[in-house]
């Protein structure tokens, strides 16, 4: 709690939450503070090409493919004390676990903090781990620029510049396995009364950005048969595409997060608007079906103005392996840490590493499921199961 | 010509058009320049606490009431080069037109660039005018403050320094009359073949602003029905507001010109939107009607999240009176141009006039009626004949 806490005051906001964009000042800083608490456990530092920061703790057999756990460290913009840092912080706990108690484990433990979870900087997220894992290429990141305009590969310049005395590694190893703890952003524990959380898969996710390009024009002139005003048909759009989606089960996630309007003037008719959709559905069948469908939908509201559809990122559901799954089972069995499966609809730097190696992830609860948000909270005694469990497994896995 | 285009140099932007915010520096460029053209006519410049602009021209007795003409110097983000500016050049060539015929006027003849007409920087607009003509007060407008948080009157602080030789009058001549020439803003003129738009009146306008509280939450876990997405119920506000509105004559303009989003991030649920609304009808009554049926249907719509709607300003349509149209139409028809009567869609700083003085509005054509846009354009004919006929007016009524 005491480093959650620490974490906390790198990017702190007025309203009790965390702004800690990627690779900003206050990731930066965070990083610096992770790499001290590491190094005063006997752990080696490393960035790799990506922007993923590396704390290496060797094991007896340094051939081995090293167990490989941890999450991110960026945030929303309006984000909580928990996401991703919660991750991170119980990974090193879990090593600092295993140096405390004598052992010295086989296989080499690795903590990592992927670049760019959230994607709120750079869209879309988790680009550290889908480099990492080859979903992406390296060169496919480097351009992406921010709202100011500033590329990743400077800001990853900005990086090498803060920590000219972390190595660079341009190789990885293969883990051997990955393991993530990371809060719900959920209510099922909690109303569950379960402290753990198995992980058994994760949703799906589609994301678009949207650009209509309309006319400029004086909002007290221009007759409106002839207008081609862009946030007009912007939100016809949005409200069409709302309507579609529309499930009784309510499986559907759909959110437009994002949007901007050129010139953002109260009495000139909007020129253009742009916005983002970001869908996801646990059934990788109707995510497919509801995701195609966007292009056209958006066409057909778009009126006297043109529009542009570009899809940024798609991922099936996923399942993570019964071995890892019944591992993570086990380890909170023996330690008599309530724990049911639970099936992730939030998207994680897991989706990538499910495929190069056997992934696990361990949730613990979120208060009210509140996420995204200043006042998210998940309790201290949940927090430390979590690390709890966390551990064994690592010693397990790298035994 | 060359005047017009030197004071688009003042914030031209690399599409073609003009970006000179309100007490912006390219305003205050423009400003020093209008009036080292004043200076070398023998005319003196001073501001009103209000920040508008005004070059004297002394007429032969100056305890008469002065003739007042002009327009103002700020543009649309993405503005073109006439708009206001015209009517401030076209005023400043009337001057020199009669020191130029050796004619010293009875009244002094005063050209005026009122502050902040378009409101993109400091809403709403016409603030300088409103003040002037007292519909509002001082103590109003200065505390409104632009999206990066300067307020009115430091920007005023920022004129008064730039101009620490220019005389500032906290009292002000009630004006013998006011006559301001502008562009059409709409394609009548054109389409008429009339360089002259004797402008019979304004349609009235009405602007809100709509605030809508919703609930930040994270796009991959939060159930639709828990939500409360602010920019959803926006984008539902603005479609039905629109659907609303609607008439055969398509008399009614209705624009949402702005709109943003926080925190703005594609996988965050929108917390709160907000946006503008300008509406304008020919009818005052009609306008009422409309105007007052916009708190209902926001809130009908607004669903989980909650809505503030706020009225920022409220003008009738007025009609000039007839004795400034008929001098107006006598000077066309003695200079043998082409002229019609037409009313005026968009607003102007003649609305605020006409309440303190007899006051009269020359249009000149504005080619596709494109305006509030880089491509904005008005030929060089049509700006000569409305300099001309301006100049005959000011020397009759200051005659």
């Amino acid at each position: 709690m005491t480093r959650l806490m620490k974490m906390a005051s790198f990017g702190a906001t007025a309203g009790g939450g965390v702004n800690r964009q990627a690779l900003s000042a206050e990731d930066f800083a965070a990083q610096a503070q992770l790499i001290a608490w590491g190094k005063s456990l006997g752990m080696s530092a490393s960035h790799d090409l990506a922007g993923n920061l590396f704390l290496r703790l060797s094991g007896r057999d340094p051939r081995l493919e090293p167990v490989l756990t941890g999450s991110h460290l960026d945030s929303q913009p309006t984000g909580g004390k928990y996401d991703g840092v919660y991750g991170v912080i119980a990974a090193l706990e879990a090593a600092q676990a295993l140096v405390e108690a004598g052992i010295r484990p086989r296989r080499s433990i690795e903590v990592v903090a992927w670049m760019n979870e959230e994607g709120s900087r750079f869209a879309p997220g988790m680009m550290g781990s889908a480099v990492y894992a080859g979903a992406r290429c390296l060169s496919d990141i480097l351009p992406v620029r921010d709202e100011a305009g500033i590329s990743v590969e400077e800001a990853l310049g900005g990086l090498r510049a803060e920590f000219p005395d972390v190595a660079v590694r341009s190789t990885m190893d293969r883990p051997f396995c990955y393991v993530e703890a990371h809060i719900e952003q959920g209510p099922e524990l909690e109303a569950n009364n379960c402290s753990i959380g198995v992980v058994t898969g994760i949703q799906g996710k589609r994301t678009f950005r949207v650009s209509v390009q309309g006319e400029a024009a004086h909002a007290g002139t221009a007759p409106r048969r002839r207008r081609k005003d862009a946030l007009l048909a912007a939100t016809a759009m949005i409200q069409a595409l709302d309507a579609f989606v529309q499930d009784d089960a309510d499986l559907v996630k759909f959110t437009v997060g994002r949007l901007t309007v050129r010139p953002n003037a109260p009495s000139v008719v909007p020129e253009s608007a742009a916005f983002s959709i970001d869908l996801r559905h646990p059934e990788s069948g109707e995510l497919a079906r509801l995701g195609d469908a966007v292009g056209g939908i958006c066409e057909r509201h778009a009126g006297t103005c043109s529009v542009k559809v570009e899809e940024l990122s798609s991922a099936d559901s996923l399942q993570f392996p019964l071995a890892m799954r019944h591992a993570i089972r086990d380890a909170a069995a023996a330690l008599r840490v309530a724990h049911m499966d639970i099936f992730s609809t939030a998207g994680h730097d897991a989706r990538y590493l499910h495929g190069i190696c056997p992934t696990g992830m361990v949730f613990v609860p979120s208060h009210l499921g509140i996420t995204h948000n200043e006042a998210e909270y998940s309790a201290p005694e949940d927090l430390a199961a979590g690390a709890r469990v966390l551990a064994d497994l690592v010693a397990k896995l790298s035994a």
